[in-house]
């Protein structure tokens, strides 16, 4: 079976840089099958990337590497790390990209990036993803032991999580990303959620409007109405049939979102 | 000879809803050379989506799955469906986006995907791309026969295509696609118009402007001048040369393109 | 070993172009390894592709078939070609589009495609990239010989490299490729600029603006400051620490950037 790499960056696709890392990927890893997460993300939005790959990297096989570089520190003192967790294994910088994956796979163990052998002969100082991260992954991907990078990191940066605030008669939470439909995805997910309303009935409050009830699809409203809903990585979701709710609310990551129960 | 699986979406580049869609296909098909047709069509344009497909999938070897998200119904009561056609596989919603490549490729043979067995574990009402859509091309590029996914479908909705209307001195057609280089593609193909014009000399009009000739190239005309020719796909086609039709023009999709001969 | 082979085009990925382009590859080499290196090139930007091509060829693997597709001239009297150099294949219009790459691999050698049994049995006047350049390079990456495509081209256009002009007391040169962080990379390597400074410390004057050191990484200025670096590619590179250079500085490609030694 080949192995399976996925590359998450901020490299955008103007440019060469995704396709000198899959080169250095190849030649080292030859038969690898080789996935784009997204590159096209906002320019060194860590917490963007982080997102991504916290939603997506459980629907890949066990194996799989997964990379992600989103990297504003490049070339300074942050370490480069390697780590495995939940049966996969991650590979980006230690500056927090990594670290909502490495919390929902669980049981994450990580080692710093320091033994020479495996990155490029000449490593530059500005694009580490080609010169560290692209062969470390390749390398594991041929079965090299995590432990052969180099010593454990056992405080790998964490980024703080928007984690939802719970009251006896609301949950406060926020939108953690915006996807290009203009979809509202909260932090909230399903299970929190239903725990704390034990079949009530639940209202959303956003942007001043008001949503009374959690629909099950986006066609559950009539075209151009806004829905409250649970995304496809069970994350409460505001959506607009038919529509961006980003733009029917002007509303961004960040924004507040409460929910109520009767 | 690994299996070739297209993926044709809405979904676009900036999020992770591709990669989860590959990821899941990689957990059923490891050895899939999986292909990107397009992701980046306008949110929720099926006829854009059934366009795209009708001119490519033809490229393709035979025994390619085609797959093929662009389903706002996803989670209401619009059927899911695979089909063979031409000696290629097509999966989809069944809301006409893969209706155009099916009459292309011809005599298909439809079922309603609803074999639990061929889905993920858990299926999600908001994302059957990943859930329902993508295991179900990799079992078919396994191997697994169509007629195991679901009882036949008689009558897989149907896109009205945009055909030309013929009159003895004149066609009319529409521009039915315009791609990144603002040129203006309609359904009026070669074979078609030959038929009609029997070596006559044709002009066409477009937006209040009269182009006296066919071209060969669009290198046949000098920079900045309206040209007519044939497209790679042997439809009708309103270019500029080095220049944007689109703009000029002020032309999109549905903009009427007469044919004249003399 | 699978084959690879790159494709650079400005197809973009909002049509079909690009994957039928692959479907064509696939038909012919089933067991190659398809790598994008970039789609969404500024259309018929023919430097832009070449300079991509230039900077990122070298780190694929030995053997890689490189394919270049801007193409403006395509259905004229340009010549299509392939050509062996520095242990990789090369294969696009013979408008330059090849050219620095070639050059930079050394002793290059190029023939013309000619031979009709290697392009797909209906050649279209506007789409060689389907119909010419994805067959050669498939068939290239089965082992077919270089000199089976056709008659050997001694002098492939090259287009004319922006040389930095070397005086006594400065370097002229200019921005060569702008990448999507607003990174401005200039045509001036480390290589030349170490030989002439030699050791003298350097200023960097750009857009009215003077950067007085060198900087090893971007981390090295304060968010928002000018900073003069070499890129990954060792070229001398102006960014902005967090920010981009080129709105910084109403920068594009050409603009005038002088060294000046003490």
């Amino acid at each position: 079976m080949p192995p399976v790499i996925t590359l998450l960056t901020d490299f955008g696709t103007r440019d060469a840089y995704v396709g000198a890392m899959k080169g250095v990927i190849l030649g080292i890893a030859a038969d690898a099958t080789i996935v784009d997460i997204a590159h096209d993300l906002p320019p060194q939005d860590v917490h963007e990337a982080a997102w991504l790959l916290r939603t997506s990297f459980a629907y890949f096989p066990p194996g799989t590497v997964h990379v992600a570089v989103v990297d504003p520190g490049v070339g300074t003192e942050r370490r480069a790390i390697a780590a495995r967790a939940g049966g996969m294994m991650f590979v980006g910088p230690d500056n927090g990209v990594l670290s909502w994956a490495l919390t929902a796979a669980g049981d994450a163990r990580a080692v710093e990036i320091s033994n020479r052998a495996y990155m490029r002969d000449h490593v530059s100082d500005t694009f580490h993803g080609r010169d560290v991260f692209a062969p470390a992954a390749a390398h594991l991907a041929n079965g090299v032991p995590l432990d052969s990078l180099g010593p454990p990191v056992a405080d790998p940066m964490m980024l703080s999580w928007p984690a939802p605030r719970m009251f006896d008669d609301r949950i406060e939470c926020e939108v953690a990303h915006v996807d290009r439909f203009g979809n509202l995805i909260t932090s909230l997910d399903r299970q929190t959620l239903d725990a704390w309303r034990r079949d009530a009935p639940v209202w959303i409050e956003i942007a001043g409007e008001t949503i009374d009830s959690l629909a099950r699809t986006y066609g559950a409203a009539p075209p151009g109405a806004l829905v409250a809903l649970f995304d496809s990585s069970d994350h409460l979701e505001i959506a607009v049939c038919d529509g961006s709710a980003a733009s029917r609310l002007h509303a961004a990551r960040g924004e507040t979102v409460v929910v109520r129960r009767r």
